[in-house]
């Protein structure tokens, strides 16, 4: 990246939760300005002031206000090299593609791409590598691709767990049992999303397909890249040390911040000990930080030796959100080790990580700019 | 019992939260009537409603609003058969055994005599059984006890966790692994308890000496009593099939209400399906039920169907609080069977069990009135 | 009121929140039956249970449960002699107005009618002189009606404040301002409401329309009918002692009870004490008593002497929700009077108004049964 | 103040909530150096990371972690010039007294001298000018004090209030009649401060002493300085035109930023239109801003236009706390104006307020530095 070169980015679905993340994150971007906002019909036409119901708690960027938000096509993105996708999954899916084959980076928080054999799961902090199959996305498509892909990144709970995982397995070798209990904010949501009737003075012991989430990407994520028979890489799903996961995701009245409890067991006889989990975990440097990704947090895994930390009021801010916080690393008596990790849901659990995502696509050259 | 028949009754720890909610229950008790009540000589002399800073949703009962407190000294208690112990952990160890010494049987809450190898620990629904220590535990006091007797009830978080399995036992056998992670409301701490500050917008994944309680308790309540060589009986400790328990406490902004999330495995394999636990659950009828103890559930545990329940807020008052509210059976990737337990830690969590218990220790004729 | 006699009653808008209150209360009425349930036409068709998002802590009455639910049109409640409207305000005012014209009588607590002419706007415990007006809206109806009428009650923040208004003019005449702020609790608002996403943590300071319908119902409610020149009864509008009301209206993260801060100048000099104001308030007993409504509270207003009550948690169950709690009388350094209000917003504040409006439309001999 | 010079101070009261805010926002102050810490002998000794229960989202600043704490004697801090006080009531009184007979300058944030007539009681963006009062207050001192003095500032919810006011009076001249009615965060009671079982789905509408602070503070901040009959300078409360104000309290739950229901009744008639008052609030532009303290805000008045705003989540952080917010401003029918003020009550609440105070005098020269 040459200094002071600067990319134009647009942001889908500019005036929903994830959006206006973007929006804050972007606005102060060393490399990526906002050059194009896209959102519903509904919005389409008006200034971003006036279409959008502002949540957050530093004012709509100056930059933004005057902005006219357009409909999700990719005829006005022209001048973008990359998007940043904040739609819903109800729409994500067809918009996304499109933009896609309209030789569009786009780097989206939706689900709906997350479980296509070509499409790279990212969580930045984790696995990087795994931009290595865009080309492999590119051929593929019909007609083959110069410019256009698409990178997802992970469900919130998914982050948070497997980033300390992850730290784990490369100290560690294989994880093969997790089981997690999610408490996770109502911020997940998105807006107006949880209503309070439902989530005051109470515990929502569920999330839709959240569980699921949970199982089925962490496998993809802490997986590696295969080659198969026909030619093709393929993503192999941690099938060559089996690992179960079973998640239990509850909702629980904290506004961002999702707190996860987890144990878990190694293949490795004997497992390591607390001690040495937590001098894994605190040493933990991923290549986002070795390549200079500007977001990515000076240091990823903070760990307490306060017995009551991580809490979410007080810690979701570490690294501005960016970096994980773990605590109580202890063993476990059903599996080996047990501890508690949280992470910002909105910052590292979101529409930071998709920033992420493009820096290193940035500066590993997927994206020529 | 006899119709009509009448037992006086003291409360220690009268002016603190689960005091009041002894008073509150045994106001309008069938058998038990309040003769007496004990606090810290603070109270003491103190009309009830000039020493107590009443914090529950019904008012003091007007038997009550007059009645003088005095100090926990047996002298001020020698109408009362029974006393029930709402006292703090601090000075629950000698005033219980000074009223014990004093022929009165002790009901107890708090955590001090738990861990006696000579004193149940009694989860009414549960193990009713171990009621069958007394005479053993009056025999070797020095001088022998004729009356005088201690039974404490179990830690909020462990009593929701230990029913169902109870049930699960007696259906498919023993249970070989149990790793649970609790969501735990406010007023389990008692008054003034959690700071506002420490809970509000935020999870504290810590409570002191909890997750020990439940790993231990656990297993002296499911287990049985055995008859050891020098001719005592002992708790088993779940000896014969050892069983591993794993817990991971958490606080959340709940004010009633403790919801666990409950992994097990069975010793039995193949073990038994969602279906198969489902029923057994909801058939499942302790002998409190059996017995006719006024102040059981008429059902222990209610089975939802629904997704997304149980929930604090809208099932807390299951049964009065007195029975537990089970979801989301289904099946554990990690052990064999997961599913998501509530229960009212200020009724059957706490005060509701003490008095269960001596419900049964009259019906068992372990108190002679 | 023949002893034993039932009225069959429907119930309009069952699914919604006032919708299952009004379940929840008349399923235990000693007067009135369910006979047949009204919602849209999504709910229409299937059983009760099946249609509704009940989220009540107690379950759905087994009476109830397997009642099949209708459209709101009137073919389907010929059996009933009164209905209970929890209807949205959009969709209320046609509604309503069809029951009416096929000799129902409705009890509504949608906002659509208040401010017709010949409409009562009935706070149960303030003002049953008003079903007075019944006729003459029978009369001038097109053609005149027999049986059918329309009583509305009052919004939730306003029947709070016009309770210990009432009991206050009654003793000590006219008052001549008011200022009121009001905390008002996330179910005022209905499911789902308030997104918890506005509320946890933090306080609205807006209430679309509220202030203006406290501004304006206020003074229907506390005047009087006059007869106007035209030979018809008109409400006064308290203009014999013109009535300035100045509301600001707040929503704060409580769920249910809605407390108000109140300021009050009497016309009188010089104004009543305190003590006086203390005990008009303790002593007052308004004609639902008198007449011996089975709905009505035993006590209307609590006055508390702790300085630091009535607080929405421990005092909104005061007569099950029927009476209102009042504390902190005090000299007002502006006005005269200033004090604390709470009334609990889904009883008193909906539907247990609407119940009782119905008992006194009874025992007035206004519903024929 | 010269370029680059830097003023070394203390901080009394350093392990509490403000000690806390004091030393995060004295950490990163561009004149103020920490030189010493003090607390209670049971802290001192110990190194403040060890002495300190820290609260922050931000952790302890590097520069502070190894402080050694002192108790709250002079001796331990003469290198200092000025000292900031967060000292609790009941210890404040003597221990800033001899502190100021030290000859160091205090700026305290406890109420024990704010009614003293020679000590000064400044918001800093409002009565600036009360510094003038120092010179008699050392003169009148036994000895007569060269350097120490005793600035106060006000009561957190009496801060948010006059900051408003000073700028209408300013504008428009004398208010005669003030009806204020606060909505106050937990924070405001320090820690532990409120239980949560006291606040969690609740309002407490009663803080003790918080109405008879706000009834008298205002006046003496808002009211002038004039000369009386023996020579001296007194403040004059407010008296040429008398201030009726009425002030309500309560407690809600909300973790930081007081929002206050504010009616006010001008001297002059007509009264200022509601959009003169929204200019006449925005254009308000106090001495901390002319005279460039760096703790100020860049705008200290900001009016929102949207119905529903200020709200305590979004828009306690305007200007790092030290602005407040206004909304909702429009016609009382009962006093003239009625608007809505959103203060922050730990930053311009509380040790911002200290801060800008010590960051004026230094400027004013009061501070020989």
């Amino acid at each position: 990246m040459q200094e002071g070169r600067q990319i134009k980015v647009g942001v889908l679905g500019a005036t929903g939760t994830v959006g206006q993340r973007f929006i804050t994150l972007l606005a102060v971007h060393p490399w990526f300005v906002i050059d194009a906002l896209g959102a519903s019909s509904r919005s389409a036409g008006k200034s971003y002031s006036k279409a959008a119901n502002w949540k957050q708690t530093t004012p709509i960027p100056a930059s933004i206000r005057d902005l006219m938000v357009h409909e999700c096509k990719p005829e006005y993105f022209l001048n973008c090299a990359v998007v940043f996708s904040g739609l819903d999954a109800d729409v994500a899916g067809d918009i996304e593609a499109a933009f896609r084959a309209a030789e569009l980076a786009v780097f989206s928080n939706a689900k709906n791409f997350r479980r296509d054999p070509h499409v790279p799961l990212i969580v930045p902090l984790v696995n990087a590598s795994h931009l290595s199959i865009i080309p492999q996305q590119q051929l593929l498509h019909s007609p083959p691709l110069k410019k256009g892909f698409i990178v997802t990144n992970a469900n919130c709970s998914t982050t948070g767990c497997v980033i300390p995982l992850a730290a784990l397995e490369k100290a560690f070798g294989p994880i093969e049992s997790l089981l997690v209990t999610t408490m996770q904010a109502i911020s997940g949501a998105g807006y107006p999303g949880v209503a309070s009737l439902d989530i005051m003075d109470n515990v929502v012991p569920y999330i839709g397909g959240e569980e699921e989430k949970m199982e089925w990407e962490t496998l993809k994520i802490l997986g590696g890249i295969a080659d198969s028979d026909d030619g093709l890489k393929t993503f192999d799903m941690h099938s060559r040390h089996p690992l179960r996961v079973s998640a239990s995701c509850n909702r629980v009245p904290v506004i961002d911040g999702h707190t996860e409890c987890v144990s878990i067991r190694f293949a490795r006889r004997p497992p390591p000990s607390p001690q040495q989990v937590r001098e894994a975990l605190a040493v933990f440097s991923p290549d986002a930080q070795a390549l200079g990704c500007p977001s990515a947090p000076r240091r990823t895994i903070v760990v307490h030796e306060e017995p009551d930390r991580p809490q979410p009021r007080l810690d979701r801010y570490y690294q501005d959100g960016a970096g994980v916080s773990v605590g109580r690393v202890r063993q476990c008596q059903v599996l080996d080790i047990k501890f508690v990790v949280l992470a910002n849901n909105v910052s590292i659990g979101a529409a930071t990580s998709s920033i992420i995502n493009a820096e290193l696509a940035v500066l590993k050259g997927v994206i020529s700019g």
